[in-house]
């Protein structure tokens, strides 16, 4: 397995994250956990805000809230500097309740509610990334008399190499105006008359996991052009260019992302020519990262119970957790690293598949895998589930999701508690018609 | 779209489920919105119970928790004499919170924990269907001084016509003992020496959405045989059958289910033959049916939002949910149908694709569909999400999950609240170190 920031063997041969020994982590929060490495978050911030934001670069990074967010991530997104991406009413509460600043708020979606925008328009968030037709009409509403600073989603019709379901550039889309057929020029106009909302700037997203810079120069560009279209049409300025997010990372061999300053090379240095070559105001340009830092941050400790060997055919090494801590693999058949925390030093010897506890064949996290042989007991580190695991968790099979441990610097602290079977029922009610009175043996269970 | 249960279009043109006008309970709860229809659920449990346990058939049904489970779910299987299959602690939790008895509970899982084997015997469940080697052993020391009756979940090398993920009765399966090379055998041979382990009977289950009886036969043919061979080795006779759920229905055009009466007869003659040929007892037969007592009770309403057409492309209609209360389309390829509630009678004219509110391009619940002409603001209800829909809900893009409604002859009862931006973070914890002294407009948001 490749390690990732702070991540390394300690002398007792386990494996380290933060300064914290991960065996002791799962004995004392138990299985499944997730860590979350504080340094290595920061860390690419800053390099985010080096390669967009510093050396005389006009830009915005804005971390992509959906890839994980809690309090104390907003908060350390907040202090390190960069802005935040929302994409619903639920991610703008919790930033604004980790007391992240609105005006550094952008607030994307194909379907913002009325109550959404008049939530962001009340709490003063910076940007609204205005996606359709009907949003530009909910917006002039919901705005009033307050003067509401957007950009407008476009699709630039690039479409990335990656998976189907994270390819969001391309004209067949749910998102963004199209500039082909004239729908993004149209918007621009239909803005451009309305005195309680201010176009800023242009925006899209051409998909996740992108491993090249080619798409963002070639989004970029066709979003320059679109630019000029606009100062001919309008005379005005577009003063922000946000090419969304989409940097691949390493999940397993084969994967090769790039470096951070390169792509922001690449994607300055293109639109630097195009806006002296359109005569065009250099715009800012923002970028949205999301899965890029919090991914490789993140690591899912489980407990090794069942193994089941079939000779010839394939060993089952089932863990504590699955699908429903980590949709992935079965959603997008995502491929996972995973080593052995309590013998992090041992040789690979044995190929297995590590299968999780839900009731359904589908609920694979790792396939093939190469591991040092196995027993019921060991600590399972999973690396790299740092994004869209936690965001996307469920309580399939009835699973109480797991906690979430920040650790930095040899302290680790628990940032989300781990759901218990009270929890599950938090919000039912049963209808006194169908409550029976029964006198059971698991009066004291839970 | 096909009617369920007691859908009808009533007299100013609404859908109608359970006597309630939907229009009305999506203005009174919101959107999205679950609802239930107890009459469908009753009466389709009644329908096995006929089927597999009446007219001199020695059976039982078990209704499979994992498909929808909430503490009124669990009181009205009670209510209508069903057993209960339930996977984890939590799931066994929510069934005894709401009476159910813990001896007519099934509990199954491919990795029980040491703890919650514990609580299966302390409270007494019924039969526990042991998956594997490991799991033999964490009963025998979960069970002490107990006896605990137990069914052996085996492998009959059987391949349902089905999806790839909910194909479980083939040889390379996480799940259970293999009959062919001879794993199941040595696990008999290991309970049958336990002082407090009682062999009960055989389990199987060869996959989800099955539509042909077909699958079901040859799986009881394969046990028949693996019977027989129990008794020729150790002189017992295996008392029960369990041939576990995977009964299809109905979800759009192509999908055609048996009668349950028809499987139930296929079954029940085939293992009536085998069983006089072999000279065995007649085992009592157990099936575990999910999604066939809830899928079709269950509808989702939303709310129309942005609509975007793309010309000679797609129409994307966009709704207040998605990928978050129903990852079927997303996960399995799913496919739905889809009514305008609000204008129910109206006949069908243009193609458009149904997308979610989340910020991902996969998150599109219906792909051409074809509907009347739609409208922002209009309630869609899409049919047949009552299994995996609830029961694997997110909150991805931190949207709250929704509510859901029991309705039943004009009465709709709230079973489930929905979630509250507050819930979102019910288990966080911002360390005091990351928490700022913040002032901002929001105080009184929530």
């Amino acid at each position: 397995m490749r390690f990732h920031g702070t991540m390394r063997i300690n002398g007792v041969g386990h494996l380290e994250i933060g300064g914290c020994d991960t065996v002791k982590l799962a004995g004392k929060y138990g299985t499944p956990l997730w860590i979350m490495d504080e340094e290595y978050i920061r860390e690419k911030c800053r390099r985010f805000r080096k390669a967009f934001m510093e050396g005389g670069r006009r830009g915005d990074v804005a971390y992509a809230s959906k890839a994980f967010l809690t309090l104390a991530m907003a908060a350390i997104i907040n202090e390190e500097g960069l802005s935040l991406d929302v994409v619903s009413q639920g991610e703008l509460y919790i930033a604004l309740k980790a007391g992240f600043p609105p005006e550094r708020i952008y607030f994307h979606g194909n379907n913002k509610s009325l109550d959404e925008l008049k939530m962001a328009v009340k709490v003063g968030v910076g940007r609204i990334v205005v996606d359709n037709f009907y949003e530009i009409d909910l917006l002039e509403k919901a705005a009033g008399d307050r003067k509401v600073n957007i950009m407008l989603r476009v699709t630039p019709g690039v479409e990335a190499l990656t998976h189907d379901y994270i390819k969001t550039g391309q004209e067949d889309s749910k998102f963004g105006f199209s500039i082909a057929d004239g729908d993004a020029l149209t918007a621009v106009n239909k803005v451009h008359g309305m005195k309680n909302i201010v176009l800023k700037g242009i925006h899209c997203h051409i998909g996740s996991q992108i491993f090249e810079t080619r798409p963002f120069v070639e989004a970029a560009d066709i979003l320059l052009g679109f630019i000029r279209n606009i100062k001919h049409d309008f005379e005005i300025d577009m003063e922000e260019l946000n090419l969304g997010g989409g940097f691949g990372i390493y999940y397993s061999p084969g994967d090769e992302p790039r470096d951070i300053a390169s792509y922001a090379d690449h994607i300055f240095h293109l639109v630097e020519d195009r806006a002296r070559e359109y005569d065009l105001k250099m715009p800012k340009i923002i970028v949205e990262p999301g899965r890029i830092i919090a991914g490789p941050a993140g690591t899912t400790l489980y407990t090794v119970g069942s193994i089941k060997n079939i000779p010839g055919i394939r060993k089952y090494v089932s863990v504590d957790g699955g699908m429903t801590d980590n949709i992935r693999p079965a959603l997008y058949q995502a491929r996972y690293e995973a080593i052995i925390a309590n013998r992090a030093g041992e040789e690979a010897v044995e190929p297995v598949t590590i299968a999780g506890k839900c009731c359904e064949s589908g609920d694979l996290l790792i396939k093939d895998i190469c591991l040092p042989e196995i027993e019921s007991g060991d600590i399972l580190g999973v690396s790299c589930t740092g994004a869209y695991g936690y965001s996307m968790a469920s309580n399939y099979n009835k699973l109480p999701r797991p906690a979430v441990v920040l650790v930095r610097e040899g302290t680790a602290e628990l940032i989300v508690k781990r759901e218990t079977p009270e929890d599950l029922i938090a919000n039912e009610i049963l209808p006194k018609r169908l409550a029976k009175d029964v006198d059971l043996p698991y009066a004291s269970m839970s």
